[in-house]
């Protein structure tokens, strides 16, 4: 049981000494660990449950901890944030196989500064206006073609709406597909998608996988109205939906009038074989929303992600949004990149330079016998089953003591009951290849 | 009514036929016409009422009609936009007396360029990554110096949120608060939040005003848990909440729990007198949600607003949001403008540029008789009670024949049904002097 000593007698309140012992005690601790009950602690320590309480309060407001009901208070992963709000006490993170990262090394900074200083020097004021609530016209343009080269989708630029980012794009659905409607989601799954639906109001049914993409007869049952799926690369198991899949996925929109919101993340980074078409190129209907974001294929910090509305809906998002969430200068910025070719030469280049990542991970984790790296033909991260006699719940902790950040499958589950799960998910966007490495070795230290 | 000739040989089909007539009778025509009706229009073209149906359907969704349950189809407004999706056979604005705009003309835009270009060629790569969910921790910094000084706020930087406009930050608010409570918005008021707030799935009370200000007893009696106001000045009727209101308004939050939204909009710009002290200030029970926005400060195309979180609801915002909406470049670059003095004295110069614009407003609107001009000690819009026997549904029309865009008080309420109304309002951050002259002046041939 954690324990520090309280001094009644100091100026300092007493809440104010828990909380800096707490805090410290945090820097200390991995992720995922359950701290001391309120009651416990407060008797432990001989103060009130208020004090405890109002310590703990702050810690929580600071994200440093999380309050899960019915279980306790934890340690805050902030599992899929890039960087996390580090407080000087905390075990610094040396290799992170954290998802979500874009690596801001082979980021074409030259040719973005470039694009955006030219960008200022027009001097077009219009940028400093609020322009069209789905975003510039012409970059519209540039993305309709992005996907029709990339993906053979064919979507008029008046169909698709620019945001600052999937969660913001995801939470503008809520109130347009209609809040009364049950929203299915995937389980394991994306779980920040997941808490914007919850906070936009609507009831979720987190759905199985089945052969790893959703499960079309659960969806059925539910009677879902709609469904957030990650056809490319499920998050976080990394399979690819086939093909009887989607037709059965869009067999159930079209008779049950759902709509499938199909986050088509990484589906950039294909490395071997076909790459199944994406759903919305196979919706007759116009019951796909297609979502995908510059994230991954950019940088997360510029905030750019996109959609694409079946006809329906455009009408109802220009009533309910009089402006874009993305600025005038990064707008142009972002259509000059894609004008220019420079967005396909950087993805066509990062795909290199991943795969290759990819196979010094497969071949270090074999070479080590860290345990089977699942096969991956897609995406920025695999899957990892941990060999070795170390309990499940001790790989997370000890990797974190030995400055390794990484998650367990099992944390993308609404049900985290399954504590002897020893999938881990190792992403390799973050990092480059000798860094996989040396992260690998510091697992194998601490696991075996 | 309006008419076409539709050719039923012809190859173009005759939803696109009827189609491009309404489009181009649209641009001919004053924003809130009503279209006539689906029926009407078909019996009159001897069409199919399924063909009319398509036609206004691609309008809709193009914004350049809406439809308004059980009144009919109107041509858009789109009031607040400053820019509207012109098409090429609408009329032009050449005066746009429209609220909501910042002087493009004015903005500093060799130091913002200047400053981005420094951001850009320091080569942060932070900047490329996701940051801290409320904005970077430095610039928030400074918005609490910017309040300390400007409104006399003091605020720990912790409890500063960035956020992409002010409508995401209203979008935010709703699950923070609890989408259960019922949110009273002013009466007349501020459209847009009112539609982020009704998106948002939260019942809102339309609450009349009392001397200028919302009606507090109303609001007791609503029974509401949240109010919406703008006490610095109110939008639309420009009045500025007394301090028995701000007093009333406090009590009325202290004994329910209820929250204050203040959208401190327009505070910067005070003209004569004193300013009263915001509501945050004076709040001691953390009750208050302090907003604004650099919209009107610098531009509204940058996307940059902010507000103030009571303690209690940081922690929530941080497990809900696990993204800041505001590119990481753009965060920085509004740092240095902030630090290096710039923000505020830009604000200093355009406090003189818009006092001397509605000293020219008030004495041309006077020499040309076009009415009455309510006194305005703050804000960039004024009240016109226009005089003349121009019936005062013509009013808004007229003025768009001639070029001027503008919109009448009532436009702004709930209930429209003042159709008797003569009171317009004119903005004045868009035009410079001599524009604000001769749009008047148009006014005056267009409605004597």
């Amino acid at each position: 049981m954690f324990t520090c000593v309280l001094d009644p007698k100091s100026r300092v309140t007493l809440c104010d000494q828990l909380y800096d012992a707490l805090k410290e005690e945090i820097g200390r601790t991995a992720m995922g660990t359950r701290m001391p009950s309120k009651r416990q602690l407060a008797e432990h320590l001989h103060v009130s449950t208020a004090t405890v309480e109002a310590a703990y309060g702050r810690l929580i407001s600071e994200g440093l901890c999380e309050s899960r009901p019915r279980s306790g208070i934890f340690v805050t992963a902030q599992a899929d944030l890039v960087r996390t709000a580090r407080t000087e006490n905390e075990q610094p993170i040396r290799w992170d196989f954290g998802t979500g990262a874009a690596d801001a090394a082979h980021f074409p900074y030259a040719t973005w500064a470039r694009l955006m200083r030219e960008v200022l020097s027009e001097q077009n004021t219009e940028f400093l206006l609020l322009g069209d609530p789905q975003g510039a016209a012409n970059l519209r343009e540039e993305i309709a073609g992005l996907l029709h080269r990339l993906r053979g989708i064919d979507v008029p630029p008046e169909a698709i709406v620019l945001g600052a980012g999937t969660e913001s794009l995801a939470a503008a659905l809520v109130p347009l597909i209609g809040r009364e409607k049950l929203f299915a989601v995937e389980d394991p799954g994306y779980s920040r998608v997941r808490r914007i639906l919850v906070s936009g109001g609507v009831r979720i049914a987190p759905t199985p996988l089945y052969q790893g993409a959703i499960d079309v007869r659960a969806l059925y049952m539910s009677g879902a109205g709609a469904a957030y799926v990650t056809p490319s690369h499920q998050f976080p198991t990394g399979k690819e939906m086939h093909m009887e899949q989607r037709e059965a996925l869009l067999r159930w929109a079209g008779e049950t009038g759902g709509y499938i919101l199909e986050d088509d993340y990484d589906s950039e980074f294909h490395f071997s074989g076909v790459c199944e078409p994406a759903l919305r190129a196979m919706d007759t209907g116009g019951q796909v929303i297609y979502m995908n974001t510059f994230s991954r294929t950019l940088a997360p910090g510029l905030r750019l992600s996109f959609m694409v509305l079946p006809e329906a809906l455009i009408g109802r998002y220009r009533m309910m949004h009089a402006t874009c969430s993305v600025p005038g200068f990064e707008q142009e910025t972002l259509r000059k990149f894609i004008a220019g070719g420079y967005l396909e030469r950087h993805i066509a280049r990062m795909r290199v330079v991943y795969r290759s990542r990819l196979q010094v991970l497969e071949k270090t984790a074999q070479a080590l016998r860290l345990g089977e790296v699942a096969p991956c033909s897609a995406g920025l991260h695999v899957l990892l089953n941990v060999s070795g006699t170390v309990p499940a719940q001790e790989l997370v902790p000890l990797a974190a003591q030995a400055g390794v950040r990484l998650m367990r499958l099992c944390d993308y589950g609404v049900m985290r009951g399954k504590q002897d799960e020893r999938v881990v998910l190792l992403g390799f966007s973050g990092m480059d290849e000798a860094a996989i490495q040396e992260g690998l070795e510091a697992l194998k230290r601490a696991w075996f």
